[in-house]
C-alpha cells in the first residue's frame, strides 16, 4: 500500500518508489484518489490519440505493471470521473496527484519483468520469460 | 473473497465484515456485480458534487481501503455501467447490492490504517505511519 | 501475472489457463491492454441487454472470478475506452485480445469456487461455501 500526495507527478513518484524499493517486477493492482494535468491515449494501431483533461478528475481505476527497461518502465491504464461523473480513460500518459492517491502494488521479489520493443507493433511489450505466465513466489 | 447478496447496504456489510474479522487495515482490491440506490460524488475542492443513480447499474470497478477511525472507515471509488452501457463513477457515497457482489479484499493482519482528518483539505486522509508505504507481512 | 497476445479469445485463453494450471478458484484481479470484437451486457433483471463494440477499445479495467462448473466458469466485468476516450462497460460476454493483455490473477490453491444456478435469479451465483467468505491460505 502506498499513499501519494498532492502535486506529485504520478510516473515520477512510482519510478522513485520502484528504485528506492528495488522493485523490478510489480503489478499496480489498484489506485484511487484524484488526478489532475492528465493525458490519456487511445492506440489507433500506429499512434496514441491523446486527450488532455483540463480539470481534476476522480481516479476510479488504475491498473498496470512495473517492469525494467533502463530503469522502471511503468504501464498504466486509468478510468477517471469528470465533474459530470461521466468516465473517460485509456492508456495513461501523464498525471499529477490531486489531494491524494491510495495505491495497492504487488511486487514479485527477485524477479524482473522486461519490456522490450516489439518492432512489429511499434510498442514495448511486457516480457514474463521464460513463459508468459509468472507465478508469485 | 467475499460475496454480498441482494439488498445489503454495501457500507454496512463491509463495516460488519471488518468488525467480525477484526480487520483494521485492508485494501478493497476489486468488486463486481450490480449496485442500486447509488450516490457518487465528485470532490470540487470544497465539497462532493453528488449524483444519485435511479436505476441499478452494473458494478464494473470497485477499489479502496478499510482503515480504522472510531470503527471501520471505508473509502471506495466505483465505476458503474448504466443500462446504456455508458460508465459513470467517482467517490462512492452510498450503494445497495443488487443481485450479488463479488469482492476481493486484501488484509494487512496486525496493522492498523488510520484515517485522520486533514484540516487543510477538509477530508480524512489515509495514514500509513510511520512512512507512507506499508508492506504486506 | 499472465500475458495474452493478439488475436486470442479472452474466455478461451483464460479457460485454457485455468485447466493447464489446475485452477478451480481464482480472482481476476485486474487486466489492461486492448480488446476487440467485444460484447458487453447489462442485466435488466431478466436478460442481458447486449452491446457489440465494432472498434477496438482500450481495456481500462477487468475484474472477476474463475469458478468450477463443468469446467472453468469465468465471470468478468470490463471497463473499455472508445477512440473518443469515453468509457463503456458492463458484464463481459465476449472479447478478443488486441495487441496484448496484461492480467493479474490470484489463485486459491486447494479450493474450489462453485457457480450453481440460482433458479430465483436465473443466474449462476458464486458459491464460497461453507460461508460466503473465503480466506486465502
Amino acid at each position: 500500500m502506498l499513499r501519494l500526495d498532492e502535486g506529485e507527478d504520478l510516473f515520477t513518484a512510482l519510478g522513485d518508489f520502484a528504485r528506492s524499493q528495488e522493485i523490478r517486477a510489480a503489478a499496480v493492482v489498484s489506485g484511487i484518489g484524484m488526478l489532475k494535468e492528465v493525458t490519456i491515449g487511445y492506440w489507433n494501431g500506429s499512434e496514441y490519440v491523446r486527450k488532455e483533461l483540463t480539470e481534476p478528475h476522480e481516479l476510479v481505476g488504475l491498473h498496470g505493471s512495473i517492469a525494467e527497461a533502463d530503469g522502471p518502465s511503468i504501464h498504466l491504464h486509468a478510468a477517471l470521473a469528470a465533474p459530470s461523473h461521466q468516465l473517460v480513460g485509456g492508456h495513461l500518459m501523464r498525471g499529477t496527484v490531486c489531494v491524494l492517491n491510495e495505491l495497492l502494488i504487488e511486487t514479485f521479489p527477485g524477479r524482473t519483468f522486461g519490456r522490450p520493443i516489439d518492432e512489429t507493433l511499434g510498442l514495448r511489450k511486457l516480457d514474463l520469460e521464460p513463459t508468459r505466465i509468472l507465478r508469485a513466489p
